[in-house]
């Protein structure tokens, strides 16, 4: 045992408790916490994957990998010998990542009409980068080289101005430093990197910008062990100044992932489509086929509102948070089409958040017989209302729905409508809304429809 | 009288006819000549301002006027001393002008998807830098500092790949060039600018790119007698390699703009609201602040499709064409938003184009009682069909039109839609339709709805 | 004959006499016209290259011409795939010509020290670039890309703090300049390059700066008739600025050069090592490879002292005047090697420079036997008195000259020594010096001992 | 007692022995080792300053430190607000740092050429950036910012084909460095910058590149304990593979400089003027007013030969080495004045060498009456040869020197010239040595010359 892990351990052991529970540095004792209420009920976040990737900003913010990594992308390595010196290197693009535009309140401001309630922002991603200025990556940071400013201080005194959460994603490999590769070439037997790089810097980011959410990444080359994970996680349970409302997630190691830490995240875009015992994030990007911004991208590869409510409305109803992320620009513009998607997934929200917010997943999330209709649930004491989120408009003015069981108390609505509207019961289960007499000029919105049925039977 | 200019009428008088006719480098001979018909029956075009200005990027593509000009706007000014060194020269931002993703067919192919049928592309912008290897502009064009590319000829070889027509916008004037300045300190009474500049540029564009729009601009300093402007479109309309199908417009000097020429332009976004007797054409640009793109543009500044939609219904309802202008990246790309608008407006043109593609302002313009009805007609010998373009679904399930006349045969068609809709007639003018049949599922597009009314009376 | 030509003529024609004599625009007038007394007395001037190619470099400043001309050099292309981008362009390098340290007194105070009397200045090369805010030369001149200043214009006005002379060179053609290449194309039977560029320019420095040398350039590959020359040279000689004080030198097209104009360079590094009858320059430059900087030079590249002292001695004893070329370095300042240069060659000429200003070739120029001496001389009125300038320090104590005929008041003194030194005379001809009492601690000077014979009767 | 500190005494303690000798971590041990003889013997070793200060390359390679440190000097502050934009920071140099023109091989022969016999070049100066691919300086190192490549591993290369021994120039400290400034915050109590930073970069020096010279610095602001300095001398000592060979210098902390470590160097130009009991280095640089290059030097700001050469007379004479610093440019050459004075300084060690290399200090360092006359010894066995080095040729023919009492057999020689010269004693001391018959021409070198008289009584 490393005398890392060996010092952590004593800590975590001698700690006071906090609030009667004192976390010990193992999966089990840390499964056992139960996750921050505010977490659940946000069930919205905005992601933002910002560094010097963006600088050459194509292919991905995978970028320098695909470039110089082990299995080189030929169109990124192409795209370097079209358009730079042959000695350029990826240091030299710190240079260029200028951030002249970057207003935090800003964003604070486009995130907060989205209708998200918590934001995780990429403080350093594999390449290194720290997006604040940290003791531990001199020169490779946004105060020394390019932006010249704190950028995850600015953004975190900006968010914190409005109702928005404020949460970090922290990656805990990087793909070239030379001290995660010796360790690596040991076979994860040393701890260097992760004693001089990692676990500073974590701590210095929970320290100083106090972050609601940890969103670590980059774990799966290494076991837990390797990364001091449990040790790490028990320290911000119990001593961390937001130990009592910090979520994390589950990227903390091989075989960990999927299994233990806070909400599970399992992989990218983890939509499952069905009820999940346990609080999972699907973290999902509005470009399809990147999360840092693509200067290249074309319209095409953005995903439409169409498929980002449906998104939405299938991982709320199975019980998971929504993770919707956006890559600003090299120069700190938020572009506008990503701007665009926000604000109409807000103004969707807007008319139709009292079925996000705070519910819960019903006892069935596809309606049995509507393909296209899924729901959620809020039960209040002695009632119960559903929610059900019709992704089409029916063709026949009739909306059927084969699940719920109304009482003789249900009414439904069309949420942001007017006046209840007719039903009929069909059988035990079910029921037939009539839509002819819903005026289109007046409808709320678009994309999807929210039915809220009240006090529904099962 | 300059030996310029005396060459020049010499020149043109000694013009063997051109199809029987000769055209005189007079206004009264130039605004003789008939309009191709191909320009009236396109209707809309799409306008493109890329050039040096697409650097720096913000404030507009007047930043260099905005920056060093009579009038500096202290945003600019702020704008360049936070970000570039103080000796940093307009001539400076040229090897920044990459344009590395600029893939000709791929524009070629979203403007196409607009619904457009003519581009127009701006050559050479007030800033005198010329997007194609201009003879008279060494070290000051694309070819020489900054993409390497002769850009003009790649778009222009891309747009006649598809059914689009291709044009050049050109400006007479350069704020900063001395000649220009040297003239206009002489009160243009010498023409060093025009005979070493703006003649030898516009004939070579005219020759080796043979664009089938001359947009010019940059007049308004001057008169037309300093630009020898009745000389070269004599020239254009009598010899040039496009003289049968070549249009022009109206910006040529003091006093000729909105008057003579070939179609007006008047001013931008010239969008009378009544009934032109002269062929017009609605230059107007998606973001509302800039015709060049601006890097730091929010969501807001851009047009709404519902703006968009209507803008083009109102101007072609009066007569004129619209050109929707776009602001390619420095790097080459149409930014998404931009390429959203375009192919938005497309779907709307495939579904509703037959009422705007070859028609023709009607008696009315705007429908006498609703204000949210503009017309078009189409006459084919013995019948007249009216089309109204409906900008607000009516919230009462009838749509009613005060202006078209029915007769017996009259048929109204929800231009899209399957079948005809029934009506009542509603006096000697004036037509009530029904909508209530209609599916909202089934509707054929968003933002303005075209009723087809065949063999209308009036 | 063109109508520039014809004009140019008629103007010559009608020019009213200047000082009783107009010259016409043909070699004869114009080589009838006296050299203006100054450029002989001279002797010695600083040729400076400056301009883009100090960017890039290496390899000369025909570094444009040798990546991108008809015989590309394989160094300089390997240079550019080494470096930079492929798309770079040669005006991409304009930005770089930053110039933050160019000081133009302290280049005239080290000119100044060197002991040259007048200074040739690059005004523009082949590459096109003025160095100064031409109304020809639009973004490809100093004011709007690079520097962002009047480089001539400073240096004009610093040279004329001292007792310095002002001369520019300027290049008739330009590589690339596409107007150029055409009228090449046309056999120069078209003169569209010449009048809209080389002669506006020609005029515009004469104008403004008023220098007394126009060193001409970059004439042969067309004949005088096409560059206008003659016209250009007669209206320099009647009606210029400068009129009675310019010289110019023979670069006027082909069959022109060391034939006719001015002074005759024939060739760079023209040292023909005999007498001439007409009055010369040596054109001459340090780095032996380069007249511009280049960064990548090695010590081996320069002259020695010993090499630049005999070339000056050479040229001078032959009747030349010696035009001793620096490169600046793209920031603007004069290399130390260069200065260490200047500055030795002014120490030297402290204490010779009564040998080398104002004074003419001798019946001989090298001794009949002595081959490292060699001499010049000057007759006030009834005396005669010749220099003698060795080259080698005598191993044997004495020095023996062939060539002089003392007579019996002939004195010898070694010049920046104290006192005359003892001689005997060697027949007819010739004298013997002892040195045996020259103490070398004493000695004045380095590489070069002039020996002054006063009075001597050939 | 920190656990680094600990651990490395306790890993010196168990150290098997060396040679017979351990060193232990304390200065009475570390001085008590003989310095290895190759040192004393070399004399002259030259000294490399190159870095990312070469980039702006004005004022000093303190370039940093007077920008935006404590005492900012005006001058350097104005030239960023002159030349670069507002937000610019150190880092981004790192990018220009392009060393395009850098062949070790070439270095090596220069060096080579001057005399000297070891070089010191700096890894890693004050502002961090290493010159090797360093696993504790990512992103700040020469591999991955700027020249992309190992600078230190290509010298050594180069250098270890010639037979100039290599050695290592390292700074302690870091200027702006965090974890430097958190440990100096912490008054040095804490070591984090040290066990993270400083140790492992040594330690991966000396192993990588096995320099026989480490040359110590920045170390002036905190205790050797901090440095943890005499463990890792005696590492150094006793377990490197340079164990045996190696030297190091005295700047280890406060207090140690000039009285403990290896050799002294006490100050920047340390030339005491009298003999020295322990064996010292002069560090001196050919820019008097800078170690790094200073694109803004004028030729008056380098030492001319006359100096150079007395200050190695001197320096040598007093028992010290002479470590002559030149600073490359940022494009990787030795600039032309630098070269020349090298390689004037090799021609004159190759006349004069004799009596530099494996010299002694004699009794006398500079003569008792003439000030110009310098000493040094060589003895072997039974004979003593004293070495007169006069930096100025008397005006009298004459030599006097106070010191030497000749014997019987001594003869006096003029190093570089054929045979040998008369001279008288003058009392038991002292000699006149006659010069008259010595030849101008035949002088073998200028500067100094070295009279050699053999078989010396005193």
């Amino acid at each position: 045992m490393g005398a890392l892990r060996l010092a952590a351990l004593c800590l975590a052991a001698l700690t006071t408790l906090s609030q009667g529970v004192t976390y010990q540095p193992n999966w089990a004792s840390i499964d056992s916490r139960p996750l921050p209420a505010w977490y659940d009920q946000s069930k919205l976040g905005i992601f933002v994957h910002w560094g010097v990737f963006s600088v050459p900003s194509i292919s991905s913010e995978w970028f320098w990998e695909r470039w110089q990594g082990e299995k080189p992308d030929p169109k990124v390595v192409q795209f370097m010998k079209d358009n730079y010196r042959p000695d350029f290197t990826y240091g030299d693009f710190g240079k260029e990542f200028t951030a002249e535009f970057f207003d935090a309140d800003q964003w604070a401001k486009i995130f907060e009409a989205s209708g998200a309630k918590y934001i995780v922002f990429v403080s350093k991603h594999h390449e290194g980068y720290t997006n604040w200025p940290s003791k531990y990556s001199f020169n490779w940071n946004s105060m020394d080289v390019g932006p010249n400013r704190d950028i995850v201080g600015e953004l975190a005194t900006a968010v914190r101005k409005t109702d928005l959460i404020f949460g970090l994603y922290h990656s805990l490999f990087e793909w070239f430093h030379p001290l995660y590769l010796q360790d690596k070439a040991n076979n994860f037997t040393t701890q260097d990197f992760v004693a001089r790089k990692t676990m500073p810097e974590l701590f210095e980011i929970v320290n100083k910008y106090k972050p609601e959410v940890i969103w670590s990444d980059g774990d799966w080359e290494a076991p837990d062990v390797y990364w001091n994970s449990t040790n790490f996680i028990a320290w911000l349970y119990n001593e961390s100044p937001v130990k009592d409302t910090v979520v994390t997630n589950d990227r903390w190691g091989i075989g960990v992932t999927c299994h233990h830490g806070g909400y599970l995240t399992c992989m990218d875009r983890y939509n499952p489509g069905v009820k999940q015992n346990r609080k999972f994030e699907n973290a999902m990007t509005i470009d399809k086929a990147s999360w840092g911004f693509r200067r290249n991208a074309y319209l095409e590869d953005y995903l439409t509102m169409d498929e980002l409510i449906k998104t939405l409305i299938v991982t709320v109803s199975c019980g998971g948070n929504l993770l919707v992320n956006v890559g600003p620009t090299k120069y700190g513009m938020i572009a506008p089409i990503y701007e665009e998607r926000l604000r109409d997934l807000g103004q969707w929200m807007q008319v139709n958040g009292d079925g996000i917010y705070g519910s819960h997943p019903w006892t069935y999330q596809n309606d049995t017989k509507n393909p296209d209709v899924w729901y959620t649930m809020k039960a209040d004491g002695s009632s119960k209302d559903v929610y059900a989120f019709v992704l089409k408009w029916p063709t026949t003015d009739v909306l059927t729905l084969a699940a719920p069981a109304p009482t003789s108390t249900t009414k439904v609505t069309l949420m942001g409508y007017q006046a209840p509207l007719n039903f009929t019961k069909t059988g035990s289960q079910g029921v037939s809304v009539q839509l002819s007499e819903v005026q289109y000029a007046l409808l709320p919105c678009e994309w999807a429809w929210t039915f809220k049925l009240t006090n529904i039977a099962n």
